[in-house]
């Protein structure tokens, strides 16, 4: 699945390809958060028209609505939705901690309620396999156990434990079904917050061999330096030759920074969460668009940008929608963000390929006033 | 500003031309309603995309925000928002008698209260002419007392004597403002459902001579009939060369029977905010896409519409959206409503063309399933 091009020379930035069944993808890459099959507010077209390479989708969401039957009888997310390009599948092992309120975790699997209408659903590593494979989607993350912040030594000891016994589970009967013939499985590092249950979970991992590897249980409320400790611990022992997902990572600036250690895939809720509340992603950071400081501000959101959006509407206008919760104004904002992401990711390549990210690092990080800028 | 191109032969339907200084539109035709200055869940794109000719907003709501400083500041709404095509503005009239709970009425204005925040306010015909300067809007609708329905004789008469002299008033004003050199200000014909006090409103006004004619206080509850009686006791007494626009119409095969009538110009917040509700038009009458016929049902929202959303997306996706609240499942809806207006509208010019305008008629009100058949 994945063809590494290019080690930059400067960082352990790297460039390198994904293919899959529908199109192939250039790594580094940000994945849209389309967790019921849809980018909140946007149109295929906008995806296509922002340059989105794939999307994102959610397991656990799609399970519950429109649910197997109506995905089967599709042909899939693909064939119901008709978007065409690679679809990624989160597994709902994230959805099932943080939105279920009633849950019970054994070694088998986990019982929780619908946080819909708390129907009792029960997910075990197989059948989250089973509903991928419904889906259809292009990469496939297995079912863990996403240990939360804080997390006491023993509970992060028993995350590791599943979440390997459920990547193996998993595997297994994805090969069983026949997934391997076009669908692509990772297997997802936990660990908390301890050096050596990372290390633990990234080697038992390595040793059930996956096509890529995600760091997950981060940005889960650490702080910033947590998350990138995690990194440090782990990408040592990941093999060059499989893609590496930070999981729901992040904001700009951290994304930037973990290219410079080496991931290559991103997803993120923000570009379109933040567009929604009318916040808007700049080089120079975040601008809240309902402040009155841009009532009557002639200029685009981003100066820099050449968005369809930025090179039409005002931040008058769009503080005028905001003001008003005009679903148009949200869009344009959402819009310009996603556009944000998808072409600091193209930049960012171009940098990698020039061999100068760590110049581009460091002018991305001050220009944007991160405090990881030096770090 | 008009020109009547052409009388239809079967009908009494019309063709013509609005010149205006931020273009030339095709009568008859729709106007996408833009409340706020944005039609509501679309971009400009889109209502280009469909080929909508001009964008009406409301006077009422866009003196509360952005308000008239920010408004002036940025060269009217035009300047705001950046939207280079005609606007035709409300008076806020039918604003001030449907939102505000609290409204006195004399002879000389209306005293109401902002349905925001319950802060009183004043309008005269004067200060609206004065609003609608700063808007800047193409087509100008003065200030009128909408009577409601039903409406006893007492008070339909206390309303036509009002519009008229308020009618009286906004013309001086807007001739000492001015804005007669790029604004034009039309006349609105009340009356409720009385034959003789509809006439009488009509001729005091034609006294007065206006650009345009419209017949306003339909379309507020009253049955179908009663809203194309108007329409017949007016319409006999209205001037050939110039346009006529019956406000807040309408339904799909509303707009087809009153172009047979010789209406020129159309508004109605149906297309979109049904769109919004997950309505659908179609050829055949309206489509519920939340209903549960659609959940596999792979085929567009209407199998006759060329446009963005019918040439992609299926019921059963746009029906999951819809069934999630997905604010792109409601825009895709909205963006389909529009086009099937603004695409009829293009079908009736095209028969009145073709002097073949009462069958055109007959044929959509016979697949539409409309009570209008045959009426």
């Amino acid at each position: 699945m994945f063809t590494l091009l290019k080690k930059e020379k400067t960082t352990k930035a790297r460039l390198g390809l994904i293919k899959t069944d529908h199109g192939t993808i250039e790594s580094p890459f940000f994945m849209p958060v389309g967790t019921n099959g849809t980018v909140k507010s946007l149109r295929f077209e906008d995806l296509e028209s922002i340059g989105a390479q794939l999307m994102l989708a959610n397991t656990y969401h799609l399970y519950l609505r429109p649910g197997c039957d109506i995905l089967k009888e599709a042909g899939g997310l693909h064939g119901l939705s008709g978007w065409t390009k690679p679809i990624l599948t989160d597994s709902g092992g994230y959805q099932v901690f943080s939105l279920s309120k009633l849950r019970k975790i054994t070694d088998d699997g986990v019982k929780f309620r619908s946080h819909l209408d708390g129907s009792p659903l029960y997910f075990t590593p197989e059948k989250v396999m089973e509903i991928e494979q419904i889906i259809g989607s292009d990469m496939v993350m297995p079912l863990d156990e996403c240990a939360p912040y804080p997390c006491d030594r023993k509970q992060a000891e028993g995350s590791v434990r599943r979440t390997t016994d459920w990547a193996r589970r998993s595997k297994e009967h994805f090969l069983k079904l026949g997934m391997n013939k076009n669908q692509h499985l990772f297997g997802i590092v936990q660990g908390a917050t301890y050096q050596d249950l990372r290390e633990q979970s990234a080697k038992e991992l390595l040793e059930l061999d996956f096509e890529g590897y995600a760091i997950g249980g981060v940005s889960v409320g650490e702080p910033v330096e947590e998350m990138f400790k995690a990194l440090d611990w782990v990408m040592p022992l990941l093999p060059e030759d499989r893609p590496r997902y930070f999981m729901g990572i992040g904001l700009p600036d951290q994304i930037v920074k973990a290219v410079g250690e080496g991931i290559d895939m991103f997803d993120c809720v923000l570009p379109t969460r933040f567009g929604r509340h009318a916040t808007a992603f700049t080089r120079k950071g975040r601008k809240i668009l309902r402040n009155a400081q841009f009532v009557n501000d002639p200029g685009p959101i981003d100066e820099t940008c050449d968005c369809q959006v930025c090179r039409r509407y005002s931040r008058a206008y769009i503080r005028h929608l905001a003001n008003l919760s005009e679903i148009t104004g949200l869009t344009l904002i959402t819009y310009h963000n996603l556009y944000f992401y998808v072409n600091l990711m193209k930049e960012i390549r171009t940098a990698i390929q020039e061999d100068r990210y760590e110049d581009f690092q460091n002018t991305f990080l001050k220009e944007y006033g991160s405090e990881l800028y030096a770090v």
